[in-house]
């Protein structure tokens, strides 16, 4: 199957938001097969972090949900790779 | 088969174009099976993004049609890989 | 099998609790296939430690509570992977 | 089969010559499995590339006359690797 | 099995024991497979040592008593790494 | 079979003297199984140039005498490699 | 079977001996299955180099005792790899 394939965003998560929830909830959404949770610097409300997820036809719009629903704010979309292989 | 295999361009996309149509867009040209967009750098009204698309027998044409009619810009071609296997 | 699969934290071990100790009660937390306790910079009462854990449906309290048994303090939570498969 | 198997060669390419063209044509030479263009530089009015040609027994004078009737301009040999298998 | 599968240890060792002699002493302790010595400075007196040792079950005890025996100094622990596979 | 297996040398090749054929001689000696011939550095007369070839139970001799044919000059030998496989 | 499966030694090779009769004799002392002889440095008299030997159950005796009969001169010990298998 095609779609998205992969997707690398930055986001700000409050931290009150527990790491391990998010990423499990975003491995809960449609089509996602492995998420990563990176945190990159520890800042006083929040923390930055480089979010990966891979999968097969991905529901960016359920994903956004997900960041929407538990507070995390996406910042920017880093690399988005799609069709039947990962390249890049 | 042989023809493009490999196309690597350098692209600024403006800030209004989700980056995730293109990059699927750009997976549904013929011969293409993978599409890689990278965000480079964030800019005013822009993003410079770099652009791998692998697959057999690219359609160039119809991948410049692509940035032509979402607005997309091709600043350059970075790289070239054409015969029967991937090389370099 | 899915859940998390790959956790990275860092710790503060003090200097009396044995590395080998520590990481072999790690190992033994439900689902705890692999865990690799580095040591990054010895201090004057702790040691400032990077620990991977990876497994399939890790038991993050479990592993919290062997940090609290054993007077390890956990400093931040690094890296969540989830879903089926590890990327990132 | 022996022979040549892999060529680098340093190119100056007039900006009105298409990559993917030039790319093409080499790819159909005698015994060229595989051809990378990687623009490293655009000038004023060239560009400069490394080109990267692998396969078997490859035909040299082939390829000159192909960046001959083109208008590239071939400005280093950088790497011959001969032989039954590609080594360095 | 699972235990221990990986130690990195700091070693200081006088330059009267050959090396070769306690890496292979070091391999014959209980489930160690294999055994790295690598000098990383040799002073006056010592030679400092990192040592890798790998295998199932590793007997850190019976290893501590190889450095005793040889007269060679553990300086510090730098990762254990335990359970069903290496990770890290 | 043993011997030689890899050479690495570093050779200074006069201008008019084709890196191709260079190549293709080399890989005509007994057990040659590859060459490959990298220009490192472009001067007035000549082109500094590492040369490795790989193969089974190379003849040195052989080799010394397809530069000193085609009036390439050996300046030091940076690798040999010896046995039934190839290390390091 | 066990014993040294690695040795990597510092040596200085007199100038007037052929380094790659010095590597094909150290390839057949026993045990020895590839034998790497890389030049680091090249001095007024001596070339410095790192000897990488692999194999099983090394003999450095014999390993000593070529290096005694060529006159080259065993510098230091930098690393001795033990066991059933290759680690670090």
């Amino acid at each position: 199957m095609s779609g998205i394939k992969r997707l690398v965003v930055d986001v700000l998560i409050p931290n009150n938001i527990p790491i391990d929830e998010l990423s499990l909830k975003l491995s809960k959404t449609k089509g996602a097969e492995g998420v990563d949770v990176l945190i990159l610097e520890v800042e006083r409300k929040v923390e930055a972090a480089k979010i990966t997820i891979e999968g097969d036809d991905l529901d960016f719009a359920a994903i956004k949900e997900v960041f929407h629903q538990t507070g995390a704010s996406l910042q920017s979309v880093d690399r988005v790779t799609c069709g039947k292989r990962i390249v890049g």
